[in-house]
């Protein structure tokens, strides 16, 4: 994909959110690969996840190293071929890549939000990157695609407008969150909640970071991207030094993985972000107005839909993938979906595997342009 | 069982622990119930899991709500019946309920161990158990039981002390930790180590005990303790107030209950016991020093087995215990195997579930004395 700048998209016509709260104005910051078509028929939004971003693929000009996080899936050639569509990443409402969010300047207080940032939710974020879709002058997109919470995106966007997609893909998704899912949320929440260095979540006026909560609300969200048996193939009981060792150093080769993974996340993310972004997880749930029934949720959508699980997803199971098919079937719409046996748990959907990219292939080869 | 007093032994030979390390003393406190018979051949030794102790059954005299944790397998008429058995139970070595451990007086400083107190593992216990055994007068047990940590406790009596048991009944065991369960270990430890107030483990100096993370410890692994679908039984989605919150307020019950639950144990639980104790757990690995053979390791013993696991335990899930029972059967021990359909998880076997105990008093009755 070579190199991709990032650009910039503000709207001043105000936002009402989820909570109430309307913000005034605000930017969300995206990219672009491949070229619009003149029909504007090629158009393809990417939602991310928790810690993704709008940099999906290539490089950017500052860091050769900075690959996009999708970047083995997008790309001439790659089953979300740049040389036939459109496609377009964009940082959420609330993020910290550059988007309106925590770290952003308050224009009443012109101090950073911080913790007065409102939380924005799923739907917010379908709706402000509808503002980016007229701004883009993209009417209707092929298709909207995401993993985890970017594939509960993709199912809002075909709830709440119908007619501005023709195709969802929905990845490692669930319509909602259980109980433990919540509960892994709240564990990562309290880590950085508690942090003595959060103050009330206006970190950033002390001129700190939380960084551990943060790093201990990244392992604990690591562990629940992994399968079980991929964390035993991939470290088992190897231990670092190759003996034990009668300290709380590291010893397993298990420990030092997510020791490094929390520091590693804890050095770039927000706090506030990552805050807000796990209420977001755990508030989606779209049959909550519809007295739980899904099938009721989704009868506005007229997509057609493409939903693809993982036989290792112990976060969002296979079983999550497949009531959302159940409920699309009752309402008669047109669904394929493909439960892909790969080790790696909920973090399949980020990785190659060749029967997972070529369900993907095959799916985006058939969307007519 | 009414009213039990806790009693102490104290014992003067050096201990010479698995790290190397030797204590010169020791001191265990033990709770007992039930009469101990002429010929010395009923005694029952209960060995405790992570956040166990001594107190078994009864109340104490001093707090009659302070029933034992097992109160509803052990007394009179119950599965494990006192009025046939003399059961005793006891603090492990590193505890936090009066057996010698961090939170005493270390003889060589004056003052509270602390992070100074040595890493104490399952071969320890065991070996500091013999010597309570041996001031009981007792050459034999006629069976030691334990749950998860305890059942590793109950093989390892079994290996180490091959003619002083006749029966071993573990329970919710494992016969070593799994990637995955060191996992969620570590962030625990992390989120202790990482407490401000944990001064390296000698926070008793300062006056102040590094309580929020032992709470962010303790609803880590509360989460592994309970089944999913035992969570969304009792939790599901429902809401505190019945309606979104649009904050960091518990709005979720699953919240509600996971921050109690967090609080209660951080209020009386040593955390450096907790850290000795997850380690405990982690070095368990009776196969280590045999190239990975469990039944190699296990071939010196020669009690009969009961291996119990249950259907929605994905800590130490059937699989683990099913490794026990087929390297029980390699070396022709007598086992009785169940696996017990029960929701709790984990948890379930410190709960009356009536297959599970019908399993217990049917063992414990054939029990010859």
């Amino acid at each position: 994909m070579g190199v991709v700048a990032p650009q910039r998209f503000g709207s001043d016509a105000p936002l009402r959110l989820k909570s109430g709260v309307t913000l005034p104005a605000f930017e969300l910051v995206y990219e672009t690969y491949g070229t619009l078509n003149a029909s504007r028929s090629n158009a393809v939004l990417v939602c991310h996840a928790l810690s993704g971003n709008h940099h999906l693929a290539g490089v950017t000009a500052d860091n050769p190293d900075e690959i996009g996080w999708w970047d083995n899936l997008i790309g001439p050639g790659k089953p979300l071929d740049t040389r036939r569509f459109f496609v377009v990443g964009v940082n959420n409402l609330g993020g910290c890549y550059g988007s309106t969010g925590p770290l952003s300047i308050n224009p009443e207080t012109g101090r950073r939000y911080g913790a007065d940032f409102p939380l924005v939710l799923v739907e917010d974020w379908v709706q402000a990157q509808a503002r980016l879709a007229d701004h883009l002058g993209i009417e209707t997109w092929a298709a909207v695609v995401g993993g985890s919470l970017g594939g509960m995106q993709a199912l809002e966007w075909a709830m709440r407008f119908p007619d501005r997609l023709r195709h969802v893909i929905a990845i490692a998704a669930t319509p909602k969150l259980t109980a433990q899912n919540i509960a892994f949320n709240e564990v990562a929440r309290q880590a950085i909640l508690s942090d003595t260095n959060f103050h009330g979540g206006h970190y950033a006026e002390y001129g700190v970071v939380p960084s551990n909560g943060l790093r201990l609300a990244r392992m604990i969200g690591h562990i629940t991207y992994l399968s079980d048996s991929q964390m035993g193939d991939k470290f088992g009981r190897q231990l670092s030094k190759g003996e034990y060792q009668f300290s709380y150093d590291v010893n397993f080769e298990v420990e030092s993985y997510l020791r490094h993974q929390g520091s590693k996340f804890s050095a770039f993310f927000d706090a506030n972000t990552y805050l807000t972004t796990t209420k977001a997880l755990d508030y989606f749930d779209p049959a909550y107005d519809h007295d739980g029934d899904l099938s009721a949720a989704l009868a506005s959508a007229r997509a057609d839909f493409l939903i693809v699980s993982f036989t290792t997803d112990w976060r969002f199971s296979p079983a999550r993938s497949r009531e959302i098919v159940f409920a699309l079937m009752k309402n008669r719409r047109r669904v394929s979906y493909a439960n892909v046996d790969c080790d790696a748990g909920h973090d399949s959907f980020l990785l190659a595997d060749p029967h997972y990219h070529a369900v993907l292939r095959a799916y985006f080869e058939n969307i007519r342009l």
